[in-house]
């Protein structure tokens, strides 16, 4: 009888055992991650749900961290400062592989074809390629500029055809690397673009590379669809400009907002965006803002770009119309708004409050708040859409 | 003893139940459907894989069959001829709910919110819309034109906002009907647009609806940015013209690309791709092709457009340069090539050889082949990734 029991146990506790395995099947298309920079935890969410579904605790130090995902949206990449990378499954809400990759880290990109994960590093430098599915070293590509020493990387982004595309800091070059047939990268350089470059983006179309320089006023454009590849120096006032305007945060490249024929980019040091030709890389108006802008986020399709802004401005939204460059809504979610992300249709936009540890939920057609959710100082969120585009 | 034994026998059959249950747990971010028209079964795809992982029976008439996604990505709604609405569950390839809920449908829509799902009728006409989640009808819209009589819709397409826009065939008319606040609709009408609008479509930013007309040349332009709404007359050229070419197949508007500051569009009757430009919507250029173009799929990101022809030149595909409207790439994948479909950043396209019965694929960098699928008579193929787009 004794025996019995035991078996019967034992099939007792792999029954109840089955539901804890078998994580919730879902499909992956709603979920996201936000950063809970203080705590070095994910909130793992569901945008149809409206709702945190998961944490995953011991990611390190998440200042500026940044997430990129598997192209089936089941895992998240977390870049954190400290050089950790963290390879995450938001089904189960653990970690699946974590590495520290370098001593301290600015963010990192995905191939097109999902198979490459790539970190830009300020210690020691340079570029490191992993295996998207192991996390195993592929490349590991230090930055020598054309004076033979190690460069600080930043504006890292990937653009079609397994390539990355970086600016080096200290050396003032942008190079674009290829992994056309496996593991042996192919490293094309572009020198003396200009000084200090300190970050960069691609467009939405992956054919534009912009970098912003902290070393002199204006910024770099690549056209990635002409041969042979040439850097050049357009928005010639942009920077902190002879003034020297006191700057509270130098605002990110991800805030440059492309809507139509229109990128919207935060104007440094001022309580201005300026609307530039996409053609010609030339601008052609400004919009006043509450604050100096930090991000400037397109709702898609265009209409709208939202806008948060350096402290201490930091607790309002703009909303500027993308057609007459007038904001036409403006309200305060709560203290330090960190960031904003949409779904991607953008019927609604999420907005991390940081310290009300709230992230909020707003109709973007409308602009009613529809729900809050608790998260420990939330600051960027980030959907798994973002897998569809180039540049994510 | 025999209680016992009763007992582990159902303790044993639950855990041998689970992993049958358990279906795999996967992200959606990269699977799909290929249409199989003559079978009446979709092929649920692997786009990573690059590999079928599940087949679909019973889906009754799926000639013109097409397909929107849930935002999560886990299930598919297939729109077939007869006017049938399945919901098919990806992950368990599974149907969840079919309804045959009119007598001859021509395509759907989801809502941005993925709430709504409507369904264009030839018969009864009309357009019928229901929960996503159900199947059950949420509102009923006869298309009554201005004249009282009953008229197919057209050219359905979810917009932003809740919202959804189709033309009415017979009464020459384009409405714009809205969800708000629940079951109720608000429809706006622009009556008097032209003759027959045989087909339309929204540009992806969600804001240029554009439909043709059989039964004049032209085709009818909507700035949905502009209050109040109206239709006006663009490309008064495009149509079969005073020459009345034969036309082996009408292009579907789904087949209009936009790449850059271009659409490249099907000439009706002749062997060209038409350039319009996108702010004016004027014809810049014409692009030599090998046959009657029918679908224009722009490679994300719009370095390429891929080109599919009318029987009896069906076998070819072209790759048009969207900066120099030049042929760059010609091939044959096979007899009877109906469609192509990209992956979300453009690494790879799928191409359906009906006549075949194969699925190709090609690295979209190198035109290189890198596998193919066997398939029943493919014809459409649908990514999960369309759950991200306006006008999906």
């Amino acid at each position: 009888m004794r025996q019995w029991l035991a078996v019967i146990a034992v099939a007792v506790l792999i029954a109840a055992a089955a539901p804890a395995d078998a994580v919730e099947m879902r499909g992956t298309g709603t979920l996201g991650v936000v950063i809970e920079r203080a705590s070095g935890s994910v909130l793992i969410v569901d945008t149809t749900a409206r709702a945190a579904i998961g944490r995953v605790d011991n990611l390190g130090d998440l200042s500026h961290a940044s997430v990129v995902f598997s192209p089936d949206q089941r895992h998240a990449f977390v870049f954190g400062r400290d050089g950790g990378l963290s390879k995450i499954d938001l089904l189960a809400a653990a970690v699946t592989k974590r590495i520290v990759q370098g001593g301290n880290a600015i963010g990192g990109a995905i191939s097109d074809d999902g198979e490459l994960v790539a970190v830009s590093n300020y210690e020691p430098g340079g570029v490191r390629v992993f295996d998207a599915r192991t996390l195993s070293q592929v490349a590991d590509i230090p930055a020598l500029g054309t004076d033979g020493r190690a460069s600080k990387t930043v504006g890292l982004v990937d653009i079609p055809g397994r390539r990355f595309m970086y600016a080096l800091y200290d050396a003032g070059e942008i190079w674009v690397i290829g992994f056309p047939g496996g593991a042996t990268p192919r490293i094309d350089k572009l020198t003396g673009i200009g000084k200090l470059p300190y970050d960069g983006n691609v467009t939405p179309d992956g054919r534009h590379y912009l970098a912003g320089l902290f070393g002199e006023d204006g910024v770099v454009h690549v056209d990635l669809w002409q041969e042979p590849l040439r850097a050049r120096r357009i928005l010639d006032n942009y920077g902190r400009g002879e003034e020297r305007l006191p700057v509270y945060k130098m605002p990110h490249f991800e805030g440059w907002a492309a809507a139509g024929d229109l990128m919207l980019i935060p104007a440094i040091g001022r309580h201005e965006l300026i609307a530039i030709d996409k053609q010609e890389f030339r601008e052609v108006g400004r919009v006043a803002t509450y604050g100096q802008p930090v991000f400037a986020v397109v709702r898609p399709g265009g209409r709208h770009v939202w806008v948060n802004f350096a402290h201490p401005l930091n607790d309002t939204i703009d909303v500027v119309d993308t057609m007459t460059l007038k904001v036409v809504h403006r309200f305060k979610p709560g203290p330090a708004v960190l960031h904003m992300e949409f779904t991607p249709r953008g019927h609604e936009v999420w907005v991390s409050v940081r310290d009300a540890n709230k992230v909020q939920i707003y109709d973007a057609t409308t602009f009613a708040k529809k729900a809050e959710i608790e998260a420990k100082a939330p600051s960027g969120i980030f959907f798994t859409a973002r897998a569809t585009r180039i540049g994510q």
